[in-house]
């Protein structure tokens, strides 16, 4: 497996290039590749913004030309609003990143190239990517900066990759409750409900006891909640006494 | 449909509470809800960082305390790291997002808390929420903030409600080119290379022309491909008489 490099194209602020390092860490990504960027080089803001992940910036190059950033890549992304001048593929980030696990499992290299803050990747940045990735953003309302479209882009790395399963449920030292727990809680219930006159009237009885032997059924109850509710149910029956 | 509201439990800088607005606006979201902020309210550095999506914090509260600001929803998520001290269900973004989505549809209104920036949510906090969200971030480099959180989960409920294709080919003034012109522009080159002599040794010549062939309807050229493809071997052949 050969995970994506990002490239950062031409990027200005230091801050962004740390932000974007950071956000990349999160995710388990570590190639990244800097681009021409506006100031020098080592950048201190991108060090300081990078924090935890400032060995990213050591190995980061950086390169002269787009030309050298991808020379290796062997199939480029290139993350830009969608244009109605460029005929080329244009893939959601997680469809990119579907396409790009595909690909690094086969042992390809794949390069994401991100534009500078202001003005995003020009049309020659472009013509070096097989397609183009367009972040799904309210067009009313589009502006997403450098490190948030990195972000995006390693979090559906992740979730491409990592593998975590949607929902688990997590118990805190406890179990579920075993049906025959569950049994008994409802029989204590209803034993202290009928002792209190609760099943009225007699006709309606069954009926109201299906009920609550349904809720409890339902509750998904732990061993703990079972145990919790037969102490508060003895409580207030020994104060009532 | 009822978009869900996200819910900031005692947000500590204003620029955070900006850069949260503005994340919501970019994935379409305006339901923002503020709880016990640290500072004043209205917060001017939050102000200036929402810029475009000011109006959001205009409506945003505050709230007192957690339980004022969900007391109108019907489910309510807490994003944070999983515990091990809670019994709840643990759901990736992507799930609480599905299931936002189909709470939404039926009129249900869906809280999402974001706790303070340092510390997060506090258990007691949580005892509000059906589930617990966590963004599947690197183990050995956790660290997301607030605003970034934010946008994940803007992001999710953007993919699971606005129908974005997720491979759409964007044609710029042209289409692909039909059958015919491929096969004519098959035979130009064909004709041409013949007459250059390309097709050697003679027994190989068939299966030459036919990997040729198979290229040209392998690459999916469009009809201006075809054209200037034409255009190049008619300016060749023209130059080597």
């Amino acid at each position: 497996m050969t995970p994506p490099v990002f490239i950062l194209v031409r990027p200005q602020m230091g801050e962004n290039i740390g932000a974007a390092a950071r956000a990349m860490l999160n995710f388990g990504l570590e190639g990244l590749r800097v681009v021409d960027p506006r100031d020098e080089w080592p950048n201190s803001r991108a060090v300081a913004m990078a924090s935890g992940a400032g060995r990213l910036l050591d190995f980061a190059g950086p390169y002269e030309g787009v030309n050298a950033a991808v020379a290796d890549c062997d199939y480029v992304f290139a993350t830009t609003a969608r244009s109605r001048y460029i005929t080329k593929p244009v893939v959601t980030p997680e469809r990119a990143m579907e396409q790009a696990r595909a690909l690094a499992a086969e042992g390809k290299r794949v390069g994401v190239l991100f534009g500078p803050e202001r003005a995003g990747l020009e049309n020659e940045d472009i013509a070096f990517a097989n397609s183009i990735v367009t972040v799904p953003v309210n067009p009313d309302f589009p502006s997403i900066n450098l490190a948030q479209c990195v972000l995006l882009m390693g979090y559906e790395w992740r979730r491409q990759t990592a593998e975590v399963p949607a929902e688990v449920m997590v118990m805190a030292g406890t179990d579920f409750a075993s049906r025959i727990e569950v049994e008994k809680l409802g029989d204590h219930f209803e034993e202290r409900l009928e002792a209190a006159g609760f099943f009225f009237p007699p006709e309606k009885a069954p009926g109201m006891k299906l009920a609550i032997r349904q809720m409890w059924a339902r509750l998904a109850l732990t061993r703990a909640d079972v145990q919790s509710l037969h102490g508060m149910l003895r409580q207030i029956a020994r104060k009532l006494q």
